[in-house]
């Protein structure tokens, strides 16, 4: 059995500002180990520059914080808090694909409320992150001129908890990420093609469907896509698999400054490629070693793992 | 919770005769419901011609052996032997993934010993199924022409019970068909990846690992592939996906005749084709429906289901 420990910044939306940039230009990854919770900006750094707007406590590493913007992250909008910074602590059984929660401490995130400046206000790439779908709609609402895209992730505690609240702002987001047990139970429907449509139905035109070390389903303008994880002879880590998964994903639309149905497609594929490395070591540390040839490579690999002649 | 009951001809080696016939022939289905064991040759026969070799009981009845015969398959080496058919009941969870085994009973299975005779001793393509592996090696030694491919499938019941003569087979097949669960208990090795690898150690050079309702894996040449089940509606019963799926696979290849990479591929997601027409109805009653346009238009979805630009 491994477990995991990690510190999140109570991480509530990622904002991102223009999109066309960095291609050729992917800074070196970080240094260090980080927790999960500052993945998805350090992953789709990769890709496209990165606002945050989260909150962390006095207890947050200031090296944490650095390595952010070394990587280029704007952490303008990441508020130190009084108090101790959100944590979870899980572990996993033989076969990796299903985390058991030991311990949840919100801290300093029980209070928080995500103020957008006007520059973050204006960002074309919103990533919701999963908070409450109350503060979810708050950000949305400061928003100046509606994103090109606006995602969200949530979980089963908001689901059950904050169910209205949560088909509230699903009619206002254009992608939803959500694991497959979630999925079924948002849709009530044990069936998950069927769960799909539902959720769908609900308002987002893209869902994605995360299913741990089976991959990742998509339905998108009502046809499916099917991406497998990459096959690994060593998995270590699958702690915040899904949060990389949705750091690439909005990343490559981001860059790509686009979102038809092939571009969704090839970011199904990037945000599965980020995964793949994030779990071959523990935390972050894949990701220090990470340059764009490996990214290149990897989504090669990708292409040829799924390829099919007609 | 569902549950199934079937009669199985105790299948033993599936036939393959020359293979270049038949596509544009694709003969109408069966017109009644058959027992799970009979899939294979039934799934086959869309694809290529087959001889089938195994045993049943004496209350077996004539009307599957009709409807084999229905369909072409050349059931000269169906030995009626006096005593039972072997019967195996089981039942599915929610998640329709995992049978348990509520009986087993082997009866003329038990005394089965497979004779072939100069024709079927020449056939091509020749699928060992999964019987107790020195009657699969018995077979391959009874082979008068090396025929240009063997795929085995096998089960945990094998793999423990039998292990060394499984080994002797494995060195001599070209392909093995295996789940997921089994395939890490003959390689010993909880890491799937590692687990495809070292069985095709043991010999052959393909090796097909069954995932229930997540599709398959195949290593081939060292190369992986992956494709996903489709994205179903409805699974009403998933009892012997893994057979139709073995069944597509085995009639494609033999219909092609030859088994490269690209081939191969093709062959893993007509299988994956076979086996979503057969969890949409109980037992066989979606085959009697199917025709060659719908092979053909499910096969277009799965290269859409899977379809990635570079």
């Amino acid at each position: 059995m491994n477990s995991g420990s990690s510190t999140v910044p109570g991480l509530a939306a990622l904002v991102w500002p223009a999109t066309i940039a960095r291609v050729g230009s992917i800074a070196p990854a970080c240094a260090a180990t980080l927790g999960f919770g500052v993945r998805p900006p350090t992953i789709a750094s990769f890709f496209a520059p990165v606002r945050l707007v989260a909150t962390v406590g006095q207890d947050f590493p200031e090296l944490h914080v650095k390595l952010l913007r070394d990587r280029g992250v704007d952490v303008r909008g990441l508020q130190v808090a009084s108090g101790r910074t959100f944590r979870w602590t899980g572990a996993y059984g033989y076969d990796l694909n299903e985390a058991r929660t030991l311990d949840t401490q919100l801290n300093v995130f029980a209070d928080f409320r995500p103020a957008l400046d006007d520059t973050q206000s204006r960002t074309p790439y919103l990533f919701l992150a999963n908070i409450d779908p109350e503060l979810q709609l708050e950000v949305l609402r400061q928003m100046r001129t509606r994103p090109r895209l606006v995602a969200l992730d949530t979980m089963n505690f908001w689901i059950k908890g904050k169910r209205d609240a949560l088909l509230r702002v699903l009619r206002e987001v254009d992608v939803v990420t959500i694991n497959d047990g979630e999925a079924r139970q948002l849709a009530d429907e044990p069936n998950l093609v069927k769960a799909a449509r539902k959720i769908a139905a609900l308002g987002p035109r893209t869902v994605v469907v995360k299913r741990g070390e089976y991959g990742a389903l998509l339905l998108d303008d009502s046809a499916f896509f099917v991406v497998p994880a990459y096959p690994l002879e060593s998995v270590f880590d699958p702690t915040g698999a899904g949060d990389t998964f949705a750091g690439g994903f909005m990343g490559y639309l981001a860059f790509r400054d686009r979102s038809d149905s092939a571009t969704v497609r090839r970011a199904m594929v990037y945000g599965s490629v980020m995964a793949s490395f994030t779990v071959e070591d523990f935390s972050l540390r894949r990701l220090t070693r990470l340059g764009p040839a490996d990214i290149a490579e990897r989504y090669a690999a990708f292409y040829e793992l799924i390829r099919l002649e007609p």
